[in-house]
């Protein structure tokens, strides 16, 4: 194989959450930013990215600050039982992103509840916003989707009042 | 924004295509791999990696494959009025990918000629092949999908003979 | 081939509308709906239907009522140069559908102007509601994406005043 | 709502399995096929069907197929802790479809073991082949996706010898 080694610059989804997972030090109240390259599964027929995939790009920002904040996905549905889920979204599509863009994807918490969290997510090229999103994610148990309050250690990490 | 400063380890898509872009200096004989970060998006209900999920991990390498070596996509396009298209695709499904699994995926070119091309592409975790695959590509003009052959700067490149 | 025959009761995606271009019959004014099988595609690891993968169901309702108001999508932006583009979405996913389930997908026109479109969308499971969306599309031209008014006959379609 | 009513003509994606899992009538060993429109979720910035969606459409088809001989996949999977997944696919794309085609999706099986099924797959538009697999598909336990012999009353339904 040739040596892939570290990237530089603009690093594609979510290398900088895998380093940040190491120490769990990232800030919980300003905003977290992934690099989103635009390949052809993201793009349609009008040459744009499809709207739907942006709630895509916005998800794999949320995972990525998850996991950076030291809380990866898989662990946290093994280890709590419960999941995240999205319970409701505003979303303005402002500009088109477009094959082969390098966007920055970012997410940062408005408010937090024992058990939702409402975040602002922006997405950006160039600085440029295109797409914003208002996405209020309720944490629930796995097996029947009801609303549970955040497994502690996270609520703690959120600095959410008991 | 919390600075995401540059990722190290496994850094998901595309990473190292955007640093060895630079140079255009990757191998076109030897295999090329980025990291693929498996997300909410790419899996199914049945806890695995949806199938034709795969052949976007495949895709995404492809493009960072293309970029490495001196010939991003939307510049290719705009600039010969081409694209490339799967003819055929022979893709084996060893063992599933999961949730927040870290993939790497790899492209190597088999076969080269005038107008097409024949990788074989790997999708590996911690060295465990998942899934692979050996895909012919065929360049096409942008309009009306018959096959073209390669531009002159993409062919030396390839080292296709004339 | 095994004769398919006329599908009875819920025809999944885009039934009603086929039959209902004909004559392009259906009112602008009160709901349309279309019917939406779940497969593997549609859900992820968490059972349930991936939560952008509904703005798909959505955009194939709306896709559907436009052709059955007499414009179907093809034509349309071959005719006149313009696509219809989401300009803000929404959406409130109340339950989740899961693998399987027959959805029911609506659209109804709630608002119209000389360029753009309010719709209220919503999918619903034996008459439950699952999700809801607000949804404003915007008449945009196919070149640049930039607002331009809806093409004369459809803005007579939908009785909108000059 | 404006009333759907039967679909006429081509029905998209699994009106005809709808009305054929009645009876469980189709047959096993001829062709079966069901209808699926392109939207613009299907395809890309090149203005065709990204080639992995394809694989939905099969997919698609497979799992009408299935329910049509009397198996709908919801219930296999909690009645026997089955399921199916793809072990091979060969898949050759002839001619691009594109936006808002009318395609035909067919299956066909061409052997069956123990565990394992082998099918022929076709999409059509207007009985232009545009693209053709061969899909082996394994019969695997739910939990560890372990291959296991196909529940005794699909094997018979199937004709498959004991």
């Amino acid at each position: 194989m040739s040596s892939a080694g570290p990237p530089q610059g603009a690093a594609p989804t979510g290398g900088a959450a895998r380093s940040a997972v190491r120490g769990g030090q990232a800030s919980v109240s300003s905003p977290f930013r992934i690099p989103v390259r635009v390949y052809y599964e993201d793009t349609d027929a009008a040459g744009v990215v499809y709207y739907a995939n942006y709630l895509k790009f916005m998800e794999r920002a949320r995972t990525e600050w998850l996991a950076a904040i030291g809380f990866p996905l898989a662990e946290f549905e093994r280890a709590y039982g419960v999941v995240f889920v999205v319970h409701r979204c505003e979303i303005d599509f402002r500009q088109p992103a477009r094959l082969n863009d390098a966007l920055m994807v970012s997410v940062e918490v408005l408010d937090r509840g024992a058990s939702r969290l409402v975040a602002r997510q922006e997405v950006l090229r160039d600085d440029v916003l295109l797409t914003e999103a208002r996405v209020t994610l309720a944490c629930v148990d796995a097996a029947r989707f009801r609303p549970v309050r955040m497994p502690a250690p996270l609520a703690r990490r959120l600095e959410i009042a008991a």
